[in-house]
């Protein structure tokens, strides 16, 4: 089966917005990351609408520097990480914007711009918003221990990102435009471990991208960057070997976001994880460079643990998911 | 802002499969379920693994009923009530399908109906499958209390619905077709009784339905049915109320698949709710009903209330959204 999506008029990506908390502030790509919030709380009661601020902070002021009046947006399309994606669904009270709710963990943001990309490519909607986030302490507290418990982290383990990111597509032509993208499958391994997720993911990365070049007979070597959400160092180590034994050879030109984020210490571990994790560092990192023309075609890949702690608890392993977006700086 | 998505092609719905619990197996629409359980465990160690089975029971066999084969089907659009949706993640795993995770609570049927139809309508994809599920077990254990601790329910309460509902929508020409749709925006009237989801509901079905009428032109009266989800007989009441005082009269061709699919007792008061209840309501009675004739135009509006108990906890109200979809038999 073919899975290509191609977008027939190639919307662009008008415009992004990135808020990021503490850690990120001192990680790698701080001086790209429009925002910072200097504590966990950023003066709200609760860290989830801490979460909630960033996010309906990124969107605010993607869609005011996508210069689309608020009432032509004709669609938000976002999820989270918190149970029912209560960040997004209450985001989307602040706002006129039809919602569509999505969810597959940290592979939202592309998930996201796939149904954007094609509510505008196909003409039914002019602007859509695409949005995602995530909190380190709410997801901390849900998925695994609450923060003050002080909990040790496994070697495998990574950093939920504390971060939120947005972006307008728009059937305005030239600029970032969406040329294709993969609709993820699920694929499951066996992994059992929740604090091990680079593994789970990696074998749905590798699929995706594999049919990705199989399918449409583009190369690996096409492209300025492959970026992966956040499979961390693990992750990537074993998606760049499941690759190859395919033939395929991303060694040179594979960058993870979960890498990318943090100045990687101890404490992190793997790198960084969670919705946020490339939805900031697509949204400003990336998305900069290719303005200024430094990457002109690029593949998106976001990954997702499709796990919850009721289906840890009942002995299920891990499955994964990985959604594609080839985007062009032309 | 002109909000209706206009379906080009109008694809078909080609195929539906529907899989109902006991208490739905005494229903009203009992003869127009494909299959029933007769037991909340139906042999499964878990109710999660009981709806889990029925949500790919019900994919399974629409996919063989749409005679379309398993590598044809594009992708899977859907979503559940479970935290991180994993009745539909870990059912996505058992097949080869390309997935979309999406969840708007009980508004996820016509969700999944709008991206899947517009997947198949801008001729990304040919054939889609779109399906959610409710388990009345699983959810009483998520959001309220576990069904042992035998709580006493508010005369405002509905019961949610055990099943699971699919459907196949292809770019094949005739039969049941998609017209045009509406994508919900958020709505809040400060309703913060978790029993009482129909009132939390009602407005924003209301604010998609008048958009519809007066975006198009089209009047309430030239539809056979306008079919609400799971509002319940309180929330169906104050969605008349609330289009009544705009102009628009739906008291004679409204009804609530919550309100349809039970014999109304004691036990249920308001009528049934959950993501299931329109899944089963649509892809079972309503369906069939076109395909005779019986039926020619319908508008089918769900609704979700998009709170969690982490939401609930921290005093936040029940923000609620509404998506329409129009499907005229040919």
């Amino acid at each position: 089966m073919d899975r290509i999506i191609n977008f027939k008029k190639k919307p662009s990506i008008v415009s992004t917005y990135t808020v990021c908390g503490p850690k990120e502030s001192q990680g790698n790509l701080a001086n790209y990351i429009d925002q910072k919030i200097y504590d966990d709380y950023d003066k709200q009661p609760s860290f989830e609408l801490a979460e909630r601020k960033m996010l309906t902070c990124a969107i605010d002021r993607a869609v005011k520097k996508s210069k689309v009046f608020k009432n032509d947006i004709g669609a938000y399309v976002g999820g989270d990480l918190l149970n029912q994606i209560i960040s997004s669904s209450f985001t989307a009270r602040e706002f006129v914007f039809p919602f569509l709710g999505v969810y597959n963990a940290c592979a939202t943001m592309v998930e996201s711009m796939i149904v954007g990309g094609i509510l505008v490519d196909g003409g039914y909607i002019d602007n859509v918003v695409c949005a995602t986030c995530s909190h380190f302490s709410t997801a901390e507290r849900q998925y695994r221990f609450p923060v003050e418990q002080g909990t040790t982290r496994p070697a495998q383990s990574q950093w939920t990102v504390t971060g939120a990111g947005a972006n307008v597509i728009s059937n305005k032509q030239g600029g970032i435009r969406l040329i294709s993208a993969v609709i993820g499958r699920v694929v499951d391994y066996g992994v059992v471990d929740a604090n091990n997720m680079g593994a789970a993911m990696a074998p749905a990365a590798a699929d995706t991208l594999y049919d990705f070049f199989v399918c449409n007979g583009k190369k690996e070597k096409e492209y300025d960057l492959i970026i992966t959400g956040d499979l961390g160092a693990l992750g990537s180590r074993i998606l760049k070997d499941l690759l190859l034994k395919k033939g395929i050879d991303i060694s040179f030109n594979h960058v993870d976001c979960g890498e990318l984020i943090y100045n990687i210490d101890e404490e992190e571990y793997q790198g960084g994880s969670g919705a946020g994790c490339s939805a900031i560092v697509f949204n400003s990192y990336i998305y900069k460079k290719m303005i200024k023309g430094e990457y002109k075609r690029i593949l998106l890949v976001t990954t997702g643990a499709l796990l919850s702690t009721t289906s840890t608890q009942q002995g299920e392993s891990i499955p994964g998911i990985a959604h594609l977006i080839e985007i062009v700086a032309e």
